[in-house]
Protein backbone atom coordinates (compact mmCIF):
# COMPACT_ATOMS: atom_id res chain seq x y z
CA UNK A 1 0.00 0.00 0.00
CA UNK A 2 1.43 3.34 -0.77
CA UNK A 3 1.46 5.74 2.28
CA UNK A 4 4.73 6.81 2.12
CA UNK A 5 5.05 10.54 1.63
CA UNK A 6 1.70 11.72 3.51
CA UNK A 7 1.68 14.61 5.85
CA UNK A 8 1.00 14.51 9.15
CA UNK A 9 -1.85 16.70 8.23
CA UNK A 10 -3.28 13.99 6.00
CA UNK A 11 -2.71 11.57 8.94
CA UNK A 12 -4.51 13.91 11.33
CA UNK A 13 -7.49 13.66 9.60
CA UNK A 14 -7.72 9.96 8.51
CA UNK A 15 -9.41 9.56 12.10
CA UNK A 16 -12.35 12.08 10.98
CA UNK A 17 -12.82 10.17 7.69
CA UNK A 18 -13.17 7.02 9.61
CA UNK A 19 -15.57 8.13 11.72
CA UNK A 20 -18.05 9.60 9.48
CA UNK A 21 -17.70 6.64 6.84
CA UNK A 22 -18.16 4.33 10.06
CA UNK A 23 -21.27 6.35 10.86
CA UNK A 24 -22.55 6.14 7.20
CA UNK A 25 -22.03 2.44 7.07
CA UNK A 26 -23.98 2.62 10.65
CA UNK A 27 -26.83 3.95 8.95
CA UNK A 28 -26.65 1.95 5.73
CA UNK A 29 -25.53 4.36 3.37
CA UNK A 30 -23.45 2.58 0.24
CA UNK A 31 -22.39 5.57 -1.58
CA UNK A 32 -21.33 8.64 -1.12
CA UNK A 33 -19.61 11.59 -3.58
CA UNK A 34 -17.18 13.56 -2.57
CA UNK A 35 -19.51 16.48 -2.64
CA UNK A 36 -21.93 14.78 0.06
CA UNK A 37 -19.59 13.76 2.37
CA UNK A 38 -17.94 17.73 2.13
CA UNK A 39 -21.06 19.14 3.23
CA UNK A 40 -21.38 16.31 5.74
CA UNK A 41 -17.91 16.96 7.04
CA UNK A 42 -17.69 20.69 6.42
CA UNK A 43 -14.69 20.59 4.60
CA UNK A 44 -13.73 21.07 0.74
CA UNK A 45 -14.84 18.01 -1.85
CA UNK A 46 -11.59 18.45 -3.56
CA UNK A 47 -9.62 18.25 0.14
CA UNK A 48 -11.41 15.33 0.59
CA UNK A 49 -10.84 13.74 -3.15
CA UNK A 50 -6.70 15.11 -2.78
CA UNK A 51 -6.92 13.31 1.01
CA UNK A 52 -8.58 10.36 -0.41
CA UNK A 53 -6.05 10.25 -3.48
CA UNK A 54 -2.91 9.82 -1.35
CA UNK A 55 -3.69 6.28 -0.94
CA UNK A 56 -4.22 5.87 -4.51
CA UNK A 57 -8.07 6.73 -4.69
CA UNK A 58 -10.78 5.00 -3.72
CA UNK A 59 -13.17 6.77 -5.85
CA UNK A 60 -14.86 6.23 -9.31
CA UNK A 61 -15.57 9.63 -11.60
CA UNK A 62 -19.87 9.71 -11.60
CA UNK A 63 -20.51 7.10 -8.53
CA UNK A 64 -18.75 8.22 -5.70
CA UNK A 65 -17.11 6.35 -2.55
CA UNK A 66 -17.91 2.97 -1.32
CA UNK A 67 -18.74 3.53 2.12
CA UNK A 68 -17.41 0.17 3.12
CA UNK A 69 -14.55 -0.17 1.44
CA UNK A 70 -13.60 2.95 1.80
CA UNK A 71 -13.73 2.19 5.73
CA UNK A 72 -12.40 -0.43 5.64
CA UNK A 73 -9.12 0.75 3.80
CA UNK A 74 -8.83 3.69 6.06
CA UNK A 75 -9.04 1.32 8.95
CA UNK A 76 -6.23 -1.05 7.44
CA UNK A 77 -4.06 2.10 6.99
CA UNK A 78 -4.59 3.17 10.61
CA UNK A 79 -3.61 -0.30 11.36
CA UNK A 80 -7.28 -0.74 13.37
CA UNK A 81 -6.78 -4.26 11.62
CA UNK A 82 -4.37 -5.42 14.20
CA UNK A 83 -4.98 -6.14 17.45
CA UNK A 84 -3.11 -4.14 20.13
CA UNK A 85 -2.64 -4.78 23.54
CA UNK A 86 -2.25 -1.52 26.05
CA UNK A 87 -1.59 -1.54 29.45
CA UNK A 88 -2.51 1.97 31.49
CA UNK A 89 -0.15 3.52 33.76
CA UNK A 90 -2.08 5.63 36.73
CA UNK A 91 -5.84 4.17 37.80
CA UNK A 92 -6.57 7.86 38.88
CA UNK A 93 -10.18 9.72 37.46
CA UNK A 94 -8.77 9.95 33.80
CA UNK A 95 -7.01 6.52 33.80
CA UNK A 96 -10.53 4.97 34.50
CA UNK A 97 -11.91 6.56 31.96
CA UNK A 98 -9.20 5.66 29.33
CA UNK A 99 -9.48 2.29 31.13
CA UNK A 100 -13.73 2.08 30.63
CA UNK A 101 -13.90 3.22 26.77
CA UNK A 102 -15.51 0.06 25.42
CA UNK A 103 -14.99 1.28 22.27
CA UNK A 104 -11.71 0.65 21.90
CA UNK A 105 -11.79 -2.99 22.17
CA UNK A 106 -13.85 -2.67 18.83
CA UNK A 107 -10.86 -0.84 17.10
CA UNK A 108 -8.73 -3.57 18.15
CA UNK A 109 -6.90 -1.27 21.30
CA UNK A 110 -7.35 -4.52 24.83
CA UNK A 111 -6.23 -3.28 27.82
CA UNK A 112 -4.50 -6.03 29.73
CA UNK A 113 -3.54 -4.34 32.51
CA UNK A 114 -3.26 -1.34 34.68
CA UNK A 115 -0.33 -0.33 37.34
CA UNK A 116 -0.84 2.38 40.20
CA UNK A 117 1.77 3.18 42.87
CA UNK A 118 -1.09 3.24 45.20
CA UNK A 119 -0.64 0.22 47.54
CA UNK A 120 -4.64 0.06 48.71
CA UNK A 121 -5.16 -0.50 44.90
CA UNK A 122 -3.26 -3.68 44.99
CA UNK A 123 -5.70 -6.82 43.17
CA UNK A 124 -8.41 -4.03 42.76
CA UNK A 125 -10.23 -4.58 39.37
CA UNK A 126 -10.94 -1.58 36.81
CA UNK A 127 -13.73 -3.09 34.27
CA UNK A 128 -12.62 -6.46 35.15
CA UNK A 129 -8.90 -5.55 34.42
CA UNK A 130 -6.26 -6.49 37.26
CA UNK A 131 -4.39 -3.23 38.97
CA UNK A 132 -0.60 -3.97 39.57
CA UNK A 133 1.91 -2.82 41.63
CA UNK A 134 4.67 -0.55 39.14
CA UNK A 135 7.20 -3.23 39.25
CA UNK A 136 5.33 -5.52 38.26
CA UNK A 137 5.24 -3.65 34.29
CA UNK A 138 8.74 -5.09 32.73
CA UNK A 139 7.28 -9.02 33.77
CA UNK A 140 4.21 -8.55 32.43
CA UNK A 141 4.60 -6.33 29.12
CA UNK A 142 7.48 -9.01 28.12
CA UNK A 143 4.92 -12.32 29.17
CA UNK A 144 1.70 -10.84 28.01
CA UNK A 145 2.72 -8.82 24.49
CA UNK A 146 1.96 -5.69 25.08
CA UNK A 147 2.49 -3.29 22.38
CA UNK A 148 1.46 -0.10 24.20
CA UNK A 149 1.34 1.93 27.42
CA UNK A 150 -1.15 4.62 28.47
CA UNK A 151 0.66 7.12 30.61
CA UNK A 152 -2.10 8.88 33.22
CA UNK A 153 0.43 9.96 35.80
CA UNK A 154 1.81 13.07 36.78
CA UNK A 155 4.62 14.91 35.01
CA UNK A 156 7.01 14.07 37.31
CA UNK A 157 6.59 10.22 37.83
CA UNK A 158 6.21 9.99 33.82
CA UNK A 159 9.38 10.61 32.74
CA UNK A 160 11.62 7.76 34.51
CA UNK A 161 8.53 5.37 34.12
CA UNK A 162 8.36 6.02 30.01
CA UNK A 163 12.05 5.36 31.17
CA UNK A 164 11.10 1.71 32.37
CA UNK A 165 8.65 1.11 29.39
CA UNK A 166 11.01 2.11 26.52
CA UNK A 167 13.62 -0.59 28.51
CA UNK A 168 11.29 -3.54 28.42
CA UNK A 169 10.26 -2.82 25.00
CA UNK A 170 6.85 -1.03 24.61
CA UNK A 171 6.44 0.19 21.09
CA UNK A 172 3.65 3.04 21.03
CA UNK A 173 2.95 5.74 24.12
CA UNK A 174 0.11 7.27 24.59
CA UNK A 175 0.83 10.19 26.54
CA UNK A 176 -1.69 12.03 28.66
CA UNK A 177 1.20 13.22 31.07
CA UNK A 178 1.68 17.22 30.72
CA UNK A 179 5.44 16.81 29.18
CA UNK A 180 7.25 15.56 26.10
CA UNK A 181 8.44 12.43 26.86
CA UNK A 182 11.87 12.00 25.62
CA UNK A 183 12.71 8.49 24.07
CA UNK A 184 14.30 6.57 21.51
CA UNK A 185 13.27 7.31 17.18
CA UNK A 186 11.89 3.64 17.45
CA UNK A 187 9.71 4.39 20.26
CA UNK A 188 6.00 6.14 19.15
CA UNK A 189 4.43 8.75 21.35
CA UNK A 190 1.40 10.94 20.89
CA UNK A 191 0.64 13.07 23.33
CA UNK A 192 -2.86 14.60 24.58
CA UNK A 193 -1.98 17.75 26.40
CA UNK A 194 -5.26 18.89 27.87
CA UNK A 195 -4.34 21.97 28.98
CA UNK A 196 -2.84 23.02 26.02
CA UNK A 197 -6.15 22.60 24.42
CA UNK A 198 -8.13 24.92 26.92
CA UNK A 199 -5.41 27.77 26.59
CA UNK A 200 -6.46 26.92 22.48
CA UNK A 201 -9.77 27.45 23.48
CA UNK A 202 -9.01 30.46 25.67
CA UNK A 203 -7.27 31.80 22.67
CA UNK A 204 -10.09 31.76 20.29
CA UNK A 205 -12.22 33.37 22.74
CA UNK A 206 -10.01 36.43 23.72
CA UNK A 207 -9.34 36.65 19.32
CA UNK A 208 -13.00 35.35 18.74
CA UNK A 209 -12.15 36.90 14.57
CA UNK A 210 -9.03 34.37 14.51
CA UNK A 211 -10.94 30.99 13.47
CA UNK A 212 -12.32 28.48 14.80
CA UNK A 213 -10.24 25.91 16.27
CA UNK A 214 -12.82 22.87 16.05
CA UNK B 1 -1.73 43.56 20.30
CA UNK B 2 -0.84 42.45 16.53
CA UNK B 3 -2.43 39.04 16.74
CA UNK B 4 -4.28 39.03 13.20
CA UNK B 5 -3.39 36.80 10.65
CA UNK B 6 -1.61 34.54 12.85
CA UNK B 7 -1.78 31.02 11.46
CA UNK B 8 -3.69 28.06 13.12
CA UNK B 9 -0.74 26.14 13.25
CA UNK B 10 0.95 28.63 15.40
CA UNK B 11 -1.57 28.82 17.45
CA UNK B 12 -1.37 25.32 18.16
CA UNK B 13 1.74 25.56 19.40
CA UNK B 14 1.74 28.37 21.37
CA UNK B 15 0.78 26.49 24.51
CA UNK B 16 4.18 25.02 24.30
CA UNK B 17 5.38 27.81 24.00
CA UNK B 18 4.05 28.93 27.67
CA UNK B 19 4.53 25.45 28.92
CA UNK B 20 8.36 25.30 29.05
CA UNK B 21 8.46 29.25 29.48
CA UNK B 22 6.59 28.40 32.71
CA UNK B 23 8.89 25.76 33.62
CA UNK B 24 11.92 27.79 32.74
CA UNK B 25 10.66 30.84 35.15
CA UNK B 26 9.53 27.89 37.82
CA UNK B 27 13.67 27.32 37.93
CA UNK B 28 14.64 30.70 38.06
CA UNK B 29 16.09 30.99 34.57
CA UNK B 30 15.81 34.71 33.55
CA UNK B 31 17.06 34.62 29.60
CA UNK B 32 17.16 32.29 27.33
CA UNK B 33 18.35 32.34 23.46
CA UNK B 34 16.38 30.79 20.42
CA UNK B 35 19.11 28.42 20.22
CA UNK B 36 18.67 27.07 23.83
CA UNK B 37 15.04 26.93 23.15
CA UNK B 38 15.21 24.93 19.90
CA UNK B 39 16.93 22.52 22.13
CA UNK B 40 15.10 22.27 24.66
CA UNK B 41 12.11 22.16 22.76
CA UNK B 42 13.37 20.22 19.67
CA UNK B 43 12.24 22.68 17.47
CA UNK B 44 14.32 24.84 14.95
CA UNK B 45 16.08 27.89 16.18
CA UNK B 46 14.16 29.66 12.86
CA UNK B 47 11.19 28.32 13.64
CA UNK B 48 10.83 29.59 17.17
CA UNK B 49 12.23 33.26 16.07
CA UNK B 50 9.64 33.01 13.01
CA UNK B 51 6.71 31.92 15.73
CA UNK B 52 7.35 34.81 17.88
CA UNK B 53 7.68 37.35 15.92
CA UNK B 54 4.33 37.12 15.09
CA UNK B 55 3.51 38.76 17.99
CA UNK B 56 6.31 41.82 17.52
CA UNK B 57 8.84 39.88 18.45
CA UNK B 58 10.18 39.64 22.17
CA UNK B 59 13.63 38.71 21.23
CA UNK B 60 16.96 41.27 21.43
CA UNK B 61 19.68 40.58 19.14
CA UNK B 62 22.60 39.14 21.29
CA UNK B 63 20.51 39.24 24.75
CA UNK B 64 17.70 36.17 23.91
CA UNK B 65 14.39 36.14 25.32
CA UNK B 66 13.28 37.76 28.67
CA UNK B 67 11.41 34.44 30.17
CA UNK B 68 9.60 35.75 32.35
CA UNK B 69 8.10 38.69 30.14
CA UNK B 70 7.66 36.13 27.02
CA UNK B 71 5.63 33.91 29.59
CA UNK B 72 3.59 37.01 30.50
CA UNK B 73 3.13 37.96 26.81
CA UNK B 74 2.26 34.44 25.67
CA UNK B 75 -0.20 34.03 28.46
CA UNK B 76 -2.24 37.96 27.60
CA UNK B 77 -2.41 36.83 23.89
CA UNK B 78 -4.00 32.96 25.36
CA UNK B 79 -5.98 35.23 27.43
CA UNK B 80 -4.87 33.61 30.72
CA UNK B 81 -4.96 36.61 31.97
CA UNK B 82 -8.83 36.63 32.15
CA UNK B 83 -11.00 34.96 34.37
CA UNK B 84 -13.52 32.27 32.69
CA UNK B 85 -16.02 30.84 34.84
CA UNK B 86 -16.61 26.92 33.82
CA UNK B 87 -19.40 24.13 34.04
CA UNK B 88 -19.17 20.62 33.25
CA UNK B 89 -21.60 18.41 31.71
CA UNK B 90 -21.51 14.56 32.52
CA UNK B 91 -20.00 13.52 36.07
CA UNK B 92 -18.90 10.26 34.56
CA UNK B 93 -14.70 9.44 35.40
CA UNK B 94 -13.59 11.49 32.72
CA UNK B 95 -15.53 14.87 33.81
CA UNK B 96 -14.30 14.07 37.07
CA UNK B 97 -10.37 13.51 35.96
CA UNK B 98 -11.35 17.15 34.43
CA UNK B 99 -13.18 18.60 37.20
CA UNK B 100 -10.10 17.58 39.56
CA UNK B 101 -7.17 19.57 37.39
CA UNK B 102 -6.10 21.99 40.04
CA UNK B 103 -3.59 23.44 37.30
CA UNK B 104 -6.27 24.79 35.65
CA UNK B 105 -7.73 27.63 38.25
CA UNK B 106 -3.93 28.47 38.44
CA UNK B 107 -4.83 29.51 34.47
CA UNK B 108 -7.68 31.03 35.45
CA UNK B 109 -10.29 28.91 34.38
CA UNK B 110 -12.84 28.08 37.38
CA UNK B 111 -15.09 25.31 37.55
CA UNK B 112 -18.13 26.45 39.04
CA UNK B 113 -21.06 23.65 38.40
CA UNK B 114 -21.54 20.06 37.17
CA UNK B 115 -24.11 18.85 35.71
CA UNK B 116 -25.61 15.29 35.26
CA UNK B 117 -28.53 13.26 34.31
CA UNK B 118 -28.04 10.74 36.80
CA UNK B 119 -30.65 11.81 39.57
CA UNK B 120 -28.48 10.12 42.27
CA UNK B 121 -25.69 12.64 42.17
CA UNK B 122 -27.68 15.74 42.83
CA UNK B 123 -26.73 17.06 45.59
CA UNK B 124 -23.15 15.77 45.60
CA UNK B 125 -20.15 17.31 45.27
CA UNK B 126 -17.14 16.94 42.67
CA UNK B 127 -13.71 18.53 44.17
CA UNK B 128 -16.58 21.08 46.40
CA UNK B 129 -18.13 21.99 43.15
CA UNK B 130 -22.25 20.49 43.31
CA UNK B 131 -23.51 18.36 40.98
CA UNK B 132 -26.75 19.85 39.57
CA UNK B 133 -29.73 18.15 37.56
CA UNK B 134 -29.49 19.19 33.72
CA UNK B 135 -32.57 21.48 33.83
CA UNK B 136 -30.93 23.83 36.17
CA UNK B 137 -28.60 24.48 33.27
CA UNK B 138 -29.88 27.81 31.68
CA UNK B 139 -30.39 29.36 35.03
CA UNK B 140 -26.99 28.80 36.43
CA UNK B 141 -25.41 29.62 33.37
CA UNK B 142 -26.49 33.37 33.48
CA UNK B 143 -26.54 33.55 37.14
CA UNK B 144 -22.52 33.10 37.53
CA UNK B 145 -21.70 34.65 34.48
CA UNK B 146 -20.44 31.14 32.94
CA UNK B 147 -18.42 31.28 29.14
CA UNK B 148 -17.34 28.06 28.63
CA UNK B 149 -18.55 24.47 29.45
CA UNK B 150 -16.81 21.15 29.14
CA UNK B 151 -18.99 18.42 27.61
CA UNK B 152 -18.31 14.55 28.41
CA UNK B 153 -21.15 12.91 27.83
CA UNK B 154 -22.01 10.20 24.79
CA UNK B 155 -22.11 11.94 21.61
CA UNK B 156 -26.33 11.23 21.63
CA UNK B 157 -26.75 13.56 24.31
CA UNK B 158 -24.13 16.15 23.45
CA UNK B 159 -25.79 17.58 20.49
CA UNK B 160 -29.19 18.89 22.58
CA UNK B 161 -26.90 19.67 25.27
CA UNK B 162 -24.76 22.07 23.27
CA UNK B 163 -28.11 23.35 21.64
CA UNK B 164 -29.26 24.58 24.97
CA UNK B 165 -25.57 25.98 25.95
CA UNK B 166 -25.76 27.93 22.72
CA UNK B 167 -29.50 29.31 23.57
CA UNK B 168 -28.45 30.77 26.89
CA UNK B 169 -25.35 32.82 25.65
CA UNK B 170 -22.06 29.93 26.30
CA UNK B 171 -18.87 31.27 24.12
CA UNK B 172 -16.58 28.36 24.35
CA UNK B 173 -17.19 24.91 24.31
CA UNK B 174 -14.44 22.36 25.15
CA UNK B 175 -16.15 19.25 23.44
CA UNK B 176 -14.71 15.42 24.83
CA UNK B 177 -17.87 13.92 23.34
CA UNK B 178 -17.10 12.19 19.80
CA UNK B 179 -19.32 14.01 17.22
CA UNK B 180 -18.53 17.78 15.62
CA UNK B 181 -20.94 20.09 17.02
CA UNK B 182 -22.79 21.86 15.17
CA UNK B 183 -22.98 25.70 16.71
CA UNK B 184 -22.93 29.27 15.59
CA UNK B 185 -19.71 31.18 14.63
CA UNK B 186 -19.92 33.21 17.28
CA UNK B 187 -19.73 30.57 19.29
CA UNK B 188 -15.69 28.29 19.42
CA UNK B 189 -15.43 24.93 19.99
CA UNK B 190 -12.28 22.89 20.95
CA UNK B 191 -12.69 19.37 20.55
CA UNK B 192 -10.67 16.52 22.13
CA UNK B 193 -11.18 13.35 20.22
CA UNK B 194 -9.82 10.80 22.49
CA UNK B 195 -10.00 7.72 20.28
CA UNK B 196 -9.10 9.83 16.98
CA UNK B 197 -5.59 10.49 19.02
CA UNK B 198 -5.28 6.70 19.66
CA UNK B 199 -6.09 5.94 16.08
CA UNK B 200 -2.96 8.30 15.00
CA UNK B 201 -0.80 6.57 17.43
CA UNK B 202 -1.69 3.41 15.34
CA UNK B 203 -0.99 4.79 12.02
CA UNK B 204 2.31 5.54 13.43
CA UNK B 205 2.84 2.32 15.00
CA UNK B 206 1.91 0.96 11.72
CA UNK B 207 4.00 2.88 9.75
CA UNK B 208 6.78 3.92 11.94
CA UNK B 209 9.28 5.26 9.11
CA UNK B 210 6.16 7.46 8.66
CA UNK B 211 7.31 10.32 11.24
CA UNK B 212 7.04 10.95 14.63
CA UNK B 213 3.25 12.15 15.75
CA UNK B 214 4.23 14.06 19.34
Amino acid sequence: MAVKGISRAVVRRLPRYFRYLGELKDEGVEKISSQELSELMNVTASQIRQDLNNFGGFGQQGYGYNVSYLYDEIGKILGLDQRHNLILIGAGNLGKALAGYANFEKRGFYMRGVFDVNPELKGKKIRGIPVMPMEDIPEFVKKNNIDIAVIAIPKTAAVPVARTLVDCGIRGIWNFSHVDLEVPPTVMVESVHLSESLMRLSYTLTNPSAFPMQ
